[in-house]
């Protein structure tokens, strides 16, 4: 699966709603595909966003016991629309601004974020995943630890982890 | 420390006595300075071996509780100046072989394989980490396990993880 193998090549970046997950999209742009720019077209950039999966597979009983009600799915679900949304405008503007003339593809996917990426770039036969490390997302990062170093584990491909510079330490 | 804002690039790869970590070396010639070869005279790939620590600094006293004696240590320094060059001369196959004029610097380090090589990085202001998954040398993996996540949480610039495919489960 080497990218200089083949005629296409494709390139996963795991997005969420954090900044560094912004950063590692254009650090991507500039230093991996803004250099092989004459070969734009044969590359195809997949923004993947994972959603947690819906509330009633977590548990059908909230903390008191009680099932959700429609209401509170509907929210939610209304809510994690809005949160794709959103992130997905905001990479969307991070490769506008880049200037960099490349086809983007979006793909949203539901479920636990390892599992998600790392099946994604296989299903693609991808060629790089690139994520920043502290994602992903601000509920799992809380909930779980960082998903990025799972995946380095996991996924077959080159990875590359890009570090936002207020996650220096 | 982003690459795009400096005229220098400076790529860390570091180097063992494995096969990943050739693979490593080449993926990094072929989909990072390959494309940017145009600008090659900008770059600098940094060739990074890590040798152990001599043993009297692990310990003074063999299994058996006797001091290591000259001609051992003699012995051991002398098989890893061997395995430095060759190391270090294999890496410069795979350079040649990639048909890439680039700078080609080779350091050589000893110490524990993940603080010399993030110091390393950090000392130089490199722009990028470029290891293989499964480093660093068959001993320490053995003993230690893998370096290079530890190195992805340490490190501050972005770092690639490459696998051999023989590593890929």
């Amino acid at each position: 699966m080497e990218v200089e193998n083949r005629g296409e090549k494709k390139i996963v970046v795991a997005v969420d709603e954090s900044e560094e997950s912004m950063h590692a999209l254009s650090w991507c742009l500039n230093n991996v595909i803004s250099v092989s720019h004459q070969n734009s077209n044969s590359t195809t950039l997949v923004l993947l966003y994972v959603k947690p999966p819906p509330p009633a597979n977590y548990s059908a009983f909230d903390v008191a016991g009680y099932l959700f009600g429609n209401d509170v799915v509907a929210d939610l679900e209304d809510y994690y629309r809005k949160l794709v949304d959103s992130v997905m405008s905001k990479a969307q503007q991070v490769c506008m601004k880049s200037k960099i003339n490349i086809k983007v593809e979006k793909k949203v996917g539901s479920g636990d974020a390892k599992d998600v990426i790392c099946g994604t770039v296989e299903k693609l036969g991808a060629d790089m995943l690139v994520m920043g490390s502290h994602g992903y997302g601000f509920l799992k990062r809380a909930i779980l630890g960082s998903v990025s170093y799972d995946c380095a584990k996991q996924v077959k491909c080159p990875m590359v982890v890009v570090k936002h510079p207020k996650n220096i330490s």
